[in-house]
């Protein structure tokens, strides 16, 4: 893949790459409508790579990470479609969780609005929110989808680093000039993922992820999600 | 806090936060000296509130972050320390955990080897050992200490959501300059942190995290931790 090369000190760094960590994260937003054009293997390889170097507990980098492009990706993506259609419940290994307090609920009631008022969706109508709902398993067409799992014995401390991990991750893959979406949706029916990427019970499934390049003419994409303030996360003592 | 101020498009930007994304991770290591130098309180929030950007499971951004400094920070690490000399086991409400495959056994194995040969202290120097674990409870000299708690009901997809944002923190606090280290120590006796935050049994304490400039004497700092080949960890199929 041919990419202009930066200059000055860092001859591999690409043009994307030279904004300010500011910007990568002020910009950022959760891609729902990618362009179909691919990423190159080497290029999915260096963006881990550089990822990986997240800390992690004793340096340990229990993850496991297992990348689906082209027909693969369509063939288990049609296996997802099939069984959200079905309307069948979520059997997610992490259990998607409910307990959340109420100021909480409040923010991603908050979300939901927003969002659905950003694509034009009246929030009654549950057929045009469900449609929407269901592009998460076709990764809203990226041409490149992961799936991230943990040893089978191991649980929050290392879900922890894999966090970390996907919050260096999402920044790298702005600076190539991609987006991302991390997507708990894709873990909803792990025995499907299983199935296509041949992962045994060795390991547990966590997270998904969407990559591309987004696509500019999808509405969602032009929404930018709002931030609690400072003073309602942090308190200095 | 006077600092120099960018020029370009952000006027906001600082000298420090124009390195590049790649240099930021690839420069970046876990903190183990600290100069006692404090941070603004603005410059605090302001970091926070740039880290909380990082993508939530439906923008919950459920945790709950106490930063100490000053006098607060040193009682508390007072009472660590004590806890630590008494030969307490660790208490932390997110249990360490234990069931590491070999082949990640041996990666945390390798760290340790490296990190002690770069310290000079033999590994069978068990109380050199202990001497250097003990400078955790301290923060490693660092001005300023993060608690991270999560809403009581919550677990693994909120912690996945915490990693995110301490992956983001981690490099927004070096583009301002200072470096961190993110300790599962800290959160060994949350009864003594529940002490000193008045945070009560509604959260559950997960991590913290110790942030400041750091000590170039300190040897420690000059140790950079290997990761393994993306071949470890990722296939792409």
């Amino acid at each position: 893949m041919d990419r202009p090369v930066g200059t000055g000190e860092n001859m591999t760094q690409t043009m994307a790459s030279t904004k300010s960590l500011e910007s990568l994260i002020e910009e950022r937003y959760s891609c729902r409508g990618f362009l179909p054009d691919g990423i190159d293997r080497t290029e999915i390889e260096k963006m881990i790579e550089l990822a990986e170097r997240a800390p992690s507990w004793k340096n340990a980098q229990s993850y496991k990470i297992v990348a689906l492009t082209g027909e693969k990706k369509e063939a288990l993506c049609r296996d997802l479609i099939e069984r959200a259609r079905s309307g069948a419940e979520p059997a997610a290994e992490i259990p998607y969780e409910t307990g959340y307090p109420s100021s909480i609920r409040r923010r991603m009631m908050d979300l939901a609005v927003a969002f659905f008022a950003q694509l034009g969706i009246d929030r009654k109508d549950k057929e045009a929110r469900e449609k929407q709902t269901l592009r998460n398993f076709n990764g809203f067409g990226a041409p490149v989808m992961l799936f991230a799992f943990i040893p089978a014995g191991l649980r929050e401390w290392t879900i922890l680093d894999l966090g970390v991990f996907f919050g260096h991750l999402t920044l790298v893959v702005r600076s190539h000039g991609y987006e991302s979406i991390l997507q708990a949706a894709l873990a909803a029916w792990p025995d499907i993922v299983r199935k296509h990427t041949g992962v045994g019970a060795e390991y547990t499934l966590v997270v998904g992820m969407s990559i591309g390049k987004a696509d500019p003419s999808e509405p969602a994409n032009h929404f930018k999600s709002q931030r609690a303030p400072a003073s309602e996360i942090l308190q200095i003592l």
